[in-house]
């Protein structure tokens, strides 16, 4: 286990997170934590569920740079990643901003892939990143399993892709002249390892993907010596439960109780017993919303002081599952901090 | 225009590139640059196309890491993308390596921004970083137009995409170990901001690609003050011969003649008289496998000091274009280097 944990030489602050979310999100536990919704039927005006999501990354970046009070010159990179085929809703969505643009294929993962790019990206040019990432349950569902219209039984298994965009500023600058509160900073990155342990069903990606946050849990804990409990949350993407307990459980089993500190973003999002969301929520907009929407906030406001947030991601192809293969998991490690220090 | 030209604050290296292509890329005028290929159907051994691309890519990075003596933990992060759904090839292909891995979506640009981001991660570790892109022929094929079992007819302005890997490393040390020659660095990084002039011919990606592809390279020279002719070399990754015309007529009509030095990988790697290659080669792999089997040991030899790679993408998906939508464009610009100082 040679690869480090990355710090900042300068502190790098996670400034602002712009959410747009669709109605059922809205209607959740997080509702009033959301800047924007569809109040109707999330189609954000537009003709095809492709171009729904497109357009609600618009907004959550739109939204972003106007109460920042920032143009497209003022920002450096704009790192971007959906879960469509070519990242439709990033290439197009994201095109009235003139703005270096990096693609990135993280699938749920790509808040926290981009965050550290992001973190990387303001850290060497002393300027701003912002991380973009959207997914909509009506353009995922019909992509990697059934159109909704079809009206498919879902298995217990499976997850609810959350409809959801964010846009994070991050910035060498603290940029607080907007919002309130604590200095929250991107303090420690670790990249994921990609893996696969031979989960071959796309109705439980939490198994999937629970191998590979194990993996990236287990090198940070080493690396940096700290103990679970001297943080305020360990927050997963979007394992939903299946894939919750499968990460406590194989942690337990390697002497590392995280049970104390763990939530997952995909089991925050909804009310599961009312809306009937089987194992939780997931998709690139899940960890990206919650982040973005909730925690954010919460530590602004002093709340919450220290928290790993591990985006998870499930590199599920439909063509590859038809083709017999079993599913490649990543989680990415960021460490959000509003203590003092390193 | 605010965005800058990023310099890496230490010297970083462009040190080795391993190259694995198809026999129609072995028979071409570039043939023998490259370090190994299927000789028999394109199949590596594989049953499927896809995983066949995959495997490509993973005989790419393995002969890149053993010919430098260096093991997984010896790289900080592996960077990686392809234009099939969801990245497969590189979620799969790579699967073998346990680095840190970022996966891309850049279309064809994907070598340059990989490139970009694997110089900023050497900058920043001090370490090493790997970036892998590939393409296959069969699998764009069947993935973006027809299958090739189809025997569908092509139009003249139809590119050829690439059956070809490439896997860089990138490092700051000259790692000078295995080759000889002159150290290459990557000086200058300028990364290209998507834009959509309404090119809808997925068969005519040069033109889509061409507005972009201007937008980075006047971008540069406004920037840098630097003149085409102290350049050996202005590299476009696949404009093919479409494409090639309309920027260099763009330019000129902006005042700029890249006449002279402008070169594109999509009309060196084939022959297109005799292989009935249309509009030139395209695909990631085809800016990746010129730049590291031909451009890179040109270099180390001395028979180029300094050259501009920018790494052309077209966004395309073939979901959008069937909902009418036209093909946004991308170009990173990258300086490789072998003079001695900026």
């Amino acid at each position: 286990m040679h690869h480090a944990i990355w710090k900042p030489r300068r502190p790098v602050y996670l400034c602002d997170g712009a959410t747009v979310v669709g109605h059922e999100e809205a209607d959740g536990p997080l509702g009033a934590c959301f800047d924007r919704h569809d109040p109707k039927d999330d189609t954000f005006g537009q003709p095809t569920w492709e171009k729904a999501e497109g357009e609600m990354l618009r907004q959550a970046a739109e939204l972003l740079l106007a109460r920042n009070g920032l143009g497209p010159e003022d920002v450096e990179a704009l790192l971007a990643g959906d879960l469509l085929n070519q990242c439709t809703a990033s290439g197009y969505g994201l095109l009235p901003f003139d703005i270096p643009y990096f693609g990135l294929y993280g699938a749920c993962s790509t808040a926290a892939e981009g965050l550290i790019l992001a973190a990387l990206l303001a850290d060497f040019t002393g300027g701003r990143a912002i991380c973009a990432v959207s997914s909509h349950f009506c353009s995922a569902e019909r992509q990697f399993r059934f159109p909704v219209e079809y009206g498919g039984q879902r298995t217990p298994t499976s997850q609810w892709t959350v409809t959801g965009a964010a846009a994070f500023l991050v910035s060498a600058a603290r940029e607080d002249g907007m919002r309130r509160g604590r200095a929250v900073r991107i303090a420690e990155m670790l990249p994921g390892i990609t893996s696969d342990r031979g989960v071959a069903d796309a109705n439980n990606m939490g198994a999937a993907m629970a191998p590979a946050a194990l993996d990236t849990v287990l090198r940070y804990f080493s690396l940096s010596g700290r103990k679970p409990e001297s943080f305020d949350m360990l927050l997963t993407g979007d394992l939903g439960s299946e894939g919750s307990s499968l990460l406590c459980e194989m942690a337990r089993a390697e002497g590392l109780d995280i049970s104390g500190v763990h939530r997952d973003c995909g089991l925050m999002i909804y009310d599961r017993e009312r809306s009937d969301k089987h194992a939780g929520g997931s998709g690139c907009g899940c960890s990206a919303v919650v982040a973005a929407g909730h925690i954010l906030p919460e530590m602004r406001a002093g709340r919450l002081a220290d928290v790993l947030l591990v985006g998870t991601g499930a590199l599920l192809s439909p063509q590859a599952v038809q083709q017999g293969r079993s599913i490649p998991g990543v989680a990415h490690l960021i460490r959000i901090t509003a203590k003092e220090g390193d």
